[in-house]
């Protein structure tokens, strides 16, 4: 994960050059976030799918560093006062706490905007490219991340069922991960049975994953994830451990894990770091 | 152009249907301000454009509403108490007075991403949607539009250089309205020359547009526009009145429709719809 890391770091580097870009200010901003210490999966995740499918991590690292773009700019608006108002996010001053709020908004919609330009200039065929534009913008927009985040701020403090709750977590997190392994398959020629099979990982590894955030919010430490823990009880925000309990919550991270990686099974050695990737994900919670 | 704005307005509907989605309450602010009488003119002269260059005005359609989408997007995160903080907008309050600053920023985070859905959605050439792609992003994003609105905050109230208002013009309102017939020009197969004449077309007819757009808000009411006049000014922004007075920036307007007209000769009669546009944008100041 770490040598995909630095790749996607790199490349990032180059889509968003420090220098000569006017206005100052909104480069800045944009790089404030965008370098801030980020694990990169989900831009990992799209290498590791391509690879899983036979393909080239450099073929899509373009649309890996979309998938970043697109993660960044959703945790700028969310930091934003109107929103979550997050004074910390891996353990820097958040972007409008920097950089001013009209500054912070602008830098998410440049953010959300470059993230197509770079889907748009992958090396792969037409088609192929335009079917992961479309995955992107299904999963991140009305219909996943946004609707996902809307429906979250809206339950602030609510009693929320549990078919809230699961849409709130498959849509605010769930989706963008989810795409994140079909557009690395997309792009990559996977077959329909090779996009089926990633699609079943990425649902249950993009839920683990919101569960294992909520999890860590509660037994985490400030200095541990570099962000404010106990926030999400202390807003009545809707979550698993509050639903569930966290061994409960615990126990079903793991459940979603095994059968995400069963998923995995017909790419054989291929899906070494995907699976990787899983159990990180899943048991990061300290 | 009002046939082809009711084009536009009926794709729009279906695009971002009314029912049945949820959370209701991002998919009410969308439709909020998607749908409060705005004049549809990015989107004909997409359609106009490709007309231009011999294609049909259906094939582009999805591109035409996309370009709207990006346009109304840009003006619900505008008129944020963060940016602009406008509480009227086309004789109606603003996205965030009605449904809370939360919803009005996904509203926009939500119209930027569909309008990239609709993009890769036009029945013409792959090759050719990803170019319009580019174009789009490119425009819009922290090279054109964004960059443009960010410089447009950062000058408030300050000495303004004549280089930096026209980076200012060309850039917040300008290139989204080039695009706008390039992206049409490039969906329907115009040939190198066309395009170049459009890019010329287009270059000329977005500053007239953003002289005229400052010439009203001194000279026109509140009652004509529909949003608050005089704002300029009272805000200390760069305005083309303010550099020149009324009547130098009436003329140059003047000379940049002269200039955009003369672009569109090698085309004949089948510009008329943009000629009639470019005289209709400089023209309807009052």
């Amino acid at each position: 994960m770490r040598q995909r890391g630095q790749l996607v770091d790199a490349a990032l580097d180059k889509f968003v050059p420090r220098r000569d870009y006017f206005p100052a200010k909104l480069h800045s901003a944009v790089r404030h976030s965008l370098f801030s210490g980020g694990k990169r999966l989900r831009p990992v995740l799209v290498l590791a799918a391509a690879e899983a499918c036979g393909g080239s991590a450099r073929d899509v690292l373009p649309a890996a560093c979309a998938l970043e773009c697109i993660h960044t700019y959703s945790l700028i608006h969310d930091d934003l006062p109107a929103m979550d108002d997050d004074d910390l996010r891996r353990g820097q001053p958040t972007c409008h706490k920097v950089f001013g709020e009209a500054a912070a908004i602008l830098a998410g919609d440049g953010l959300l905007t470059l993230a197509f330009e770079l889907m748009a200039r992958c090396p792969v065929r037409d088609d192929r490219q335009l079917a992961a534009i479309r995955l992107l913008a299904q999963a991140s927009g009305m219909a996943g991340m946004v609707g996902g985040q809307m429906a979250d701020i809206d339950a602030e403090g609510e009693e929320v069922s549990l078919p809230l709750l699961q849409y709130i977590h498959t849509h605010k997190t769930g989706r963008l991960i989810q795409a994140s392994v079909l557009i690395g398959g997309a792009l990559a020629g996977g077959t329909p049975a090779q996009l089926k099979a990633l699609g079943v990982f990425g649902e249950t590894m993009g839920l683990a994953f919101q569960i294992a955030d909520d999890i860590l919010n509660v037994v985490g430490t400030q200095e541990q994830l570099g962000k404010s823990t106990g926030t999400d009880s202390a807003r009545g925000k809707a979550t698993y451990p509050a639903y569930f309990g966290l061994e409960e919550s615990r126990r079903q991270a793991q459940a979603l894990l095994e059968r995400g990686l069963a998923a995995l099974e017909p790419f054989g050695r291929r899906a070494a770091p995907l699976r990787a990737l899983a159990n990180f994900t899943v048991q990061r919670e300290v």
